[in-house]
């Protein structure tokens, strides 16, 4: 007979991803990837035990945190340009007992070509020049790796696409999460929209 | 320096829940759980390294296969009442190197009785009483277990969640998922929709 | 050579429904239903030119004044419990140069005894008890009428649903409306979600 | 006391646009604007009762229909390249009564130098260079002219988008339709998905 589910001083004692938002550490107007949309975004990823993986624009930490957990002889490297953020990372990967993420406060692409690992994956949560962001981490990027972006407007669902186009990459895939919730208002459940997101996905040959 | 990663003998050698659809064997006319869906389904199922999981009216088995690598040292049993469909669990779980998973043919609420673990989750994707099965579930399921059921129509949508109202269920949650993919239609990118589900959730307290 | 589109005094200069959100009065905690939506409604409502229509929980009043525009010599009688939020109903009717528009301050489903003419169509936008409200609306309802609900919440999903199939309704549909509306932020473009939210139709045929 | 709604012998006696689309004669393989699309095209096309239109891409003829029977002193012109086709649409207005459509055989852009009336509104439905088309059909927009186009694909989101730019279009507005219909599979309800699609609108000014 199993015994039933253990306890657990963490906060998150499961294997399979998708920690709620709201047992996140969060800060006032920092961005967050809402756990339908991260789970999206991991499986994209592709992610293997000892997967090195390079997050840009990390914010609330909520990728280091799942992918950090899912590569446990791993490497994450979470890329934050604000410091105050970037200590939202550290502290969110604390709480979920998370031990293999470097937060590298710095902007990219500048802040790239100090890194000294290539990584095989590359998430690309957001930045300034995500066109420029995206032609450096190419360079850095191991055979065979893959970037997975998101975007939220159509000006960076174009740069993506078109920069994913400059650089050849393979087996571009566009993914559009539209998710409802059925959230409690008072006596009622009433279905709330997720803003919708676009995810997007290309692999490098050689 | 890293290393790329490493090619494998398996069809799918990522850690990351989400192995594409057209991976796994597929028999005409047997549902199988989109990716996308599958994703939030593992998600909402919380599942722990030695979960004993029941998955009644598997069909093609992704989520055996993906629930059978997420939950190393548990156990999986695919209740599926068609013998032809059964065998396609089977060989869907080989092809993915999957060996915790039991496939037992037969027709749920009936066959529940002859198993002889009871389940800590168990996820409910189909069945001609959904009503019946979720109360005889409710029974064998675990102290904190958890059930997880998709609803495709909205009678199904109603019975599940009057169900779970009836068995004081906690913590109910209903996410729709209604996922756009961009598909390649000759030279273009064609937007397309996969059909919405609807994902519930509930707790057992004791 | 046809003139350039016509200026005019009035706001809205066009046959075709769907005025722009932003083009009503409103008041703050209000519910206005949205141009997305209401197309869709007033679709299902399949109006004619001397339809008489009862559009209950009328709120902003923006179903009023567009199906005021279509009925030419039809009549729309718009109920509404809240005093001022009745007024609003008239500001909305005047502003957009609507006559055949009566509201009435009252709570339905008692103040539709006081109704003298029977209606064709029925708009049901909301209400306390949306059960009740839909049977006594049925008593009313003239051979061949039409009733067309909203459902934002679970609950008021299943008690339309149901409270048709206890009326004998016909013809029900169901129809669920995800819109996405690329709004401008700063520079960008971003993709923001209107709530989802369900129309349910169904004819009287005795 | 009203009357009940009269019979006609038209097939659609509603003033409200929305026709179902299986009122329509169809031609296999020919693309139909689905009635929720739809409702949102005419409502961003804001007609008026003597708008002149033209409509590129007719396909089924759903548009020229619905626009003809709002405009009515208007006058549509629906321009598709092939035979067959193009008397489908013809077969279509006379079946709802529709007599100030006029179809025209043959290709955009090149067809529209000899059209003899400029438009005030123009619905760009579908055509192998939509670039080339919506700027040649700028210029011959009347002033406070508008375009509306619908895309289904990345690539014509960008074309139509990034021509809308170049042409300097003003009050540039797009809107993503999402609809899940609830449709009846055996004794079921079943929610299945339309496919989702973009709809553009651009203004012109001088």
């Amino acid at each position: 007979m199993p015994e039933p589910i253990k306890s657990s001083s963490l906060p998150w004692p499961y294997v399979s991803p998708g920690i709620p938002d709201e047992l996140f550490d969060q800060l006032p107007g920092i961005p967050m990837t809402k756990r339908e949309t991260r789970l999206l975004l991991l499986s994209q990823l592709r992610l293997q035990e000892d997967t090195t993986l390079w997050d840009i624009g990390a914010g609330t930490g909520t990728i280091p945190v799942e992918a950090g957990r899912l590569c446990r002889h791993g490497h994450i490297v979470a890329i934050e340009r604000d410091d105050e953020v970037a200590n939202l990372i550290r502290t969110n990967c604390d709480r979920f007992g998370v031990t293999n993420v470097t937060v590298i406060q710095g902007s990219a692409p500048e802040c790239l070509a100090e890194l000294t690992t290539p990584p095989h994956r590359v998430c690309l949560e957001g930045g300034r020049s995500v066109r420029d962001i995206l032609r450096q981490v190419w360079k850095y990027l191991l055979p065979q790796g893959r970037v997975v972006a998101t975007a939220t407007s159509l000006e960076h669902l174009y740069a993506i696409s078109e920069t994913f186009s400059e650089l050849q990459a393979r087996n571009v895939e566009v993914v559009q999460s539209v998710i409802n919730r059925l959230e409690t208002r008072g006596n009622n459940q009433v279905f709330t929209a997720v803003d919708p997101i676009f995810i997007l996905s290309g692999d490098k040959y050689s």
